[in-house]
């Protein structure tokens, strides 16, 4: 099981393309489209909004009812959220025109949006940009690659990974990309992702393993607490590589699923990293609580306090902001009980530097609290010696660009 | 029913004080002391955190079985939270040298603290200090309001109101001050607050009437969702204005719960307003839900979203972020269906610019929305058209001077 270079068009069979549409954006590529050359095993999870973007209720509905598809089609500029009928209309046209390029049917095709809520997809545009998509459509690395980067909004690296592994003998390959940085939060964060991968498995262990695998990775990040209206995180499986059918658990589902956990845990730590004006990556470790869900809730009310972030931003040892989150996240502990650690990401494990014990502050030098603050990676754990439920987070600290992002977005 | 210039010293019988002690900061007040001059029936709300304050557990239990109490001793720079022990030793410290110097017994004091969190309280400033403030005891304006500026941390204007109304043909006053800037959050917030009234009321009315209020008041307001360790709301009433004593539901409870809703929520919004680093108050209301609790509910959602207040900040007229955090509240509803509106602080309720309707948006004209969004208090409407569920929310923007003051705080 091992990391390789590449991404969505790494597994056996899998094509990727981008273009410019002109959706909104000018000058950059703002479409793109992943196809498998088979139709593919698909399984997807999508925002717990109620709110639920157009692409979302329309993939939602094919998922539910059919057991392949053909491919993805995803545009950044504008969500298509709170966009009514005429929205659905739009969404259905993408699915449309990719579908009558490929020469497949409109419900072969999953649909997904970024950007801007409100905004009416333009019809135009689509027809266009799916033209240049089908023209542009390739296996290799770079295409992988140009597709990651046509679906970023505010993101300011392209993310994509590939990790390989066997079964049977046969080498499976996974490929992701994803997209997400700000309105980035559990459950699901305004992300899309498209994982692809040549693995033989069937409709119902691939939404299985799909749908456990957020609980511990999309779903324990956040960049801002907002729970966007488009998350969709969707898989395609082709078969491709040949290996017996996964259809039941056991060791070769099991091997999927910790190749597939490679793969969006590492999408989701370059989002967490890549937060709207983030400058820090933050890690928020609880052990000892009473079970591993109240563990999450203790580690994500961490994670996702403004007072915390600003902290870490600016690199104040402020533990006090940490107790105080894990206190007022809704889960009942003594708090003359717990114990709070802090470490760098550069750290042992064994160095790390405990400076709450017991409901009291420990001697610890302040000098070392404010070095560990400082480093780029900033991992927290708190031990709440209940029990044996842990629990990661991951997150970003809150920084001047983020406000200045977010207060000047659409224009 | 009406609003007079003054405090804390306003009702009859009740003085105040101010003291330099020098606890953490330097060349200011950051002591204050309220006083009764007869034993006050008394009654609060505490913060909801389970990492409890040591002077919040102190005073919660004197709450528990005590009647009346003579005087609430604060203090500014340092929180005594997570401080264990000795924390709790130091806070019955501070009561018990105040209660000498007034020769009553300790636990006839309530205590309050606010600042940095897991610091000790230093013994000898708190005994120079207790000296200070009963050499400085006074009933005049000048004296509440020297009281309500010690209380202060990164508040950066001081925060105080008055009342008067008549019971049985006797005037009654209310007043208040209180502190509260960052860590606001429902429920209650970082706040401290003391309010006084020479109203002749039971403890058992006067505890119903606070914790009533509140939940409209103090419960409503966020500024980071970081809901503190040191929240406390006191009132204190000594009966001096010789009205019936108040012993149960009626016209008389009723007209002081109105006043004492004056009260609060002037003190609510001037810490709404004063929240850290804003520039701007957001109001939220939410009408047509199917109660007023998940009217709440909504509301919170709007008002604490870091991409709403953003784009308060920016001036821009994002309104997808309201719909957005509407929708990820944990409230049911039918997006389709829900109405927004947007105005200014400064426009007429009939003028308000409905920008949402039934799941689209209108055909407003988007300067007419920014200038809205331009205002000083920026007021979103959404009605759910369930109901009759009805609630407000009151927040401020998020700008880059929270992140500053949040990332440098200690220093």
């Amino acid at each position: 099981m091992k990391y390789i270079d590449g991404g969505v068009t790494s597994p056996k069979g899998f094509l990727a393309a981008s273009a410019a549409a002109g959706i909104k954006y000018v000058g950059r590529d703002d479409m793109a489209l992943v196809v498998s050359e088979c139709p593919a095993v698909s399984a997807g999870t999508f925002t717990t909004n109620m709110v639920k973007a157009a692409p979302v209720k329309w993939d939602m509905a094919i998922l539910d009812k059919k057991e392949t598809i053909k491919a993805v089609v995803l545009n950044s500029g504008i969500a298509n959220a709170c966009t009514g009928k005429l929205g659905d209309e739009n969404n259905e046209y993408m699915a449309s025109v990719v579908a009558d390029e490929l020469g497949v049917d409109k419900e072969d095709i999953l649909t997904a949006s970024t950007g801007v809520i409100g905004y009416q997809l333009p019809k135009e545009p689509l027809l266009k940009g799916t033209k240049l998509l089908k023209e542009d459509l390739g296996n290799d690395k770079a295409h992988g690659e140009k597709a990651a980067k046509a679906i970023m909004t505010t993101d300011t690296v392209m993310k994509q990974v590939a990790v390989t592994f066997e079964i049977d003998g046969k080498e499976i390959t996974i490929g992701g990309m994803s997209k997400g940085s700000g309105m980035i939060h559990p459950n699901m964060a305004t992300m899309l992702g498209v994982v692809t991968t040549d693995l033989a498995i069937t409709k119902e262990m691939l939404t299985k393993a799909i749908k456990e695998d957020v609980k511990d990775s999309f779903n324990m990040i956040s960049v801002d607490r907002d729970t966007s209206t488009n998350d969709s995180l969707m898989i395609m499986a082709n078969g491709l590589a040949g290996n017996k059918l996964v259809d039941k658990e056991g060791e070769n589902f099991e091997a999927f699923k910790k190749a597939l956990s490679m793969v969006t845990k590492t999408l989701e730590k370059k989002m967490a990293s890549d937060g709207e004006g983030a400058t820090k990556l933050m890690e928020s470790r609880v052990c000892g609580a009473k079970n591993d869900e109240e563990a999450k809730i203790l580690a994500k009310s961490v994670i996702t306090s403004n007072l915390v972030k600003s902290a870490v931003f600016g690199s104040d040892a402020n533990w006090g902001r940490i107790v105080c989150a894990l206190g007022y996240s809704g889960v009942e502990f003594n708090p003359d009980k717990i114990d709070l650690y802090i470490m760098s990401g550069d750290m042992k494990e064994e160095d790390k530097l405990k400076i709450f014990e017991n409901g009291m502050a420990t001697d610890y030098l302040e000098e070392d609290a404010a070095k560990i603050f400082a480093a780029n990676e900033v991992i927290t754990i708190a031990d709440m010696k209940q029990s044996d439920g842990c629990a990661v987070a991951w997150g970003c600290d809150l920084t001047y660009d983020y406000v200045k992002i977010n207060g000047d977005y659409r224009s």
